[in-house]
């Protein structure tokens, strides 16, 4: 089969768009596809896909419920974290709370839960225990994570080491968790399930570091959202707090005054490159994909399915949006 | 063993406090033990073990954490209807979010939702791919319920059955959903897998008329709650919707007057004594208590457990609180 991403997300696509839903209560079902259609990278179903077809010989296909199952939970995350934020925009519409109301956002994210939950077991065999383990386990790891997010909010002491524990949950487990379902759809050992899981894990330590880097450092021209949105919401990020850490009295007292949002931007800009941390926040994004690298060498696979992970693992410090 | 409501509640209790959580993010833990502590009837678990126990020789306990995720889902439920209502007070204390804020109710709520599915794959063996298959359709029936019921707000001409197909959805799926739990991890055949949800379902339905019903009628002194809030609150019920039908003129003309609450509830309660609206309210109740004893028929169960499930039966559309 045709190892790339078009392959993968195509099918990722193609399952999303033939869902079907209840027809008791539309009103509720409306604002999944809606949240569903509005696109995204479909990282983490790729990597289920992915995962499955590098330790399996048969199709792709058979481990779509479980890479959708892990679509429906993110976009899940992503339209209750909406709520929580009360962020008016996503991927360029309207949230779901501004269109609906926050009763029904509420509500349907719980649907998608659920949704979650009965995708991934269909077509699982007996592999449902093993499934719905890792499943339900990352995604109490991913609340954990949100909630220490919301807490760092109110906190000006958070460090390095607490940030990237709480981005390993936030973000981190996910990929993981959507590699080793692949891997346990495709009976792997426990040996190959750990490998991919440890992958999959350090590509999101890469993937959120970029993301980190990019809002600053990113190419308005490319990167599809507002530079520096992170330093005008105060955002404890790699960057913010490394910064906090090397200026603690000038890097509040900036953010105390009371600026236009890009002159804030500009200031705080001058104090991170100062210390050079938005070249250190990099060279992080990069350890982390060398990382995930070396995972791959624990795991035996074919050479074009070894080089589409190494490239996704490039692609995560690398890429420009 | 004891067929008594005491022996299975008391079981609940026990296993609901010595509940273990995680101990990475507390701040999202509080609210759930918050929620499971403050008591409520324990109806759905222990329909889960009394179920497991009429049609089983082994140990109720041996049900203990399914009958712990139907209790924890149900809580989950009424975590988020309490924000989507911006309810103050639930069984005597304060609400979640009014507590601890909205954000952390929405996550929290979440996080009982997927420690539901953790509790119903403990010990669930080769039952859980049935077991999930029952839990997520419930879940979804519920959902549905809470947006319909949110929907009949804004609507003047929801009809009886509209009515009852809403309650059905929103509240006796889950008890028939809890007996049916009890029933697959007896490893009972289909027909009294069945009859068992029925008679759940049943007395689902029997129990939300008699709380229609208490909500006006019931003794203040017993009810433990205001007489007459669903009154007030122009809440959609069954006694309402009747009398919209037998009054198409005068009940509207009355909840649009602005009066003192207490002279709103004597008039329209005036209005329900003309139709006789409380006692037909009452013995549609009793039918649906009646409905679920003829479903005990058709399952092979031993005289204690048999006379158990006729006691809650006749309970539900007698109760006084």
């Amino acid at each position: 089969m045709d190892f790339t991403l078009n392959t993968f997300s195509s099918l990722v696509e193609v399952a999303l768009a033939g869902l079907s839903y209840p027809t008791v209560a539309p009103g509720l079902f409306a604002p999944v596809r809606y949240t569903l259609e509005s696109g995204g990278k479909r990282l983490r179903p790729v990597l289920v896909l992915a995962s499955y077809s590098a330790l399996s010989k048969a199709e792709p296909s058979t481990a779509i419920n479980q890479a959708l199952a892990i679509e429906m939970f993110h976009n899940f995350t992503l339209l209750h974290d909406d709520v929580m934020d009360r962020a008016d925009i996503r991927r360029g519409r309207p949230t779901v709370h501004r269109k609906w109301g926050e009763n029904v956002a509420i509500l349907s994210g719980d649907a998608m839960l659920t949704m979650a939950s009965q995708l991934l077991a269909k077509g699982a065999g007996d592999r449902l225990a093993e499934l719905s383990e890792c499943f339900n386990k990352t995604a109490m790891e991913v609340y954990e994570g949100q909630q220490l997010d919301m807490e760092f909010e109110d906190r000006d002491d958070v460090s390095i080491k607490e940030y990237l524990f709480m981005i390993g949950l936030k973000t981190s487990v996910l990929l993981g968790c959507a590699c080793r379902l692949g891997a346990i759809m495709a009976g792997a050992d426990s040996a190959a399930s750990d490998a991919m899981y440890n992958y999959g894990f350090a590509l999101g330590m890469a993937f959120q570091l970029r993301d980190d880097w990019l809002d600053t450092f990113g190419d308005p021209a490319i990167f599809g959202k507002e530079i520096g949105g992170d330093i005008v919401n105060h955002k404890k990020t790699w960057l913010l707090i490394s910064a906090l850490e090397a200026e603690p009295e000038e890097l509040p007292a900036i953010l105390a005054e009371d600026l236009e949002p890009q002159e804030t931007i500009e200031q705080v800009k001058t104090l991170y490159v100062r210390h050079s941390l938005g070249d250190r926040c990099q060279e992080l994004a990069l350890r982390y994909s060398a990382e995930a690298k070396g995972y791959l060498d624990k795991v035996d696979m074919d050479v074009e399915a070894r080089a589409f992970f190494a490239y996704l693992a490039d692609q995560a410090s690398a890429r420009k949006h």
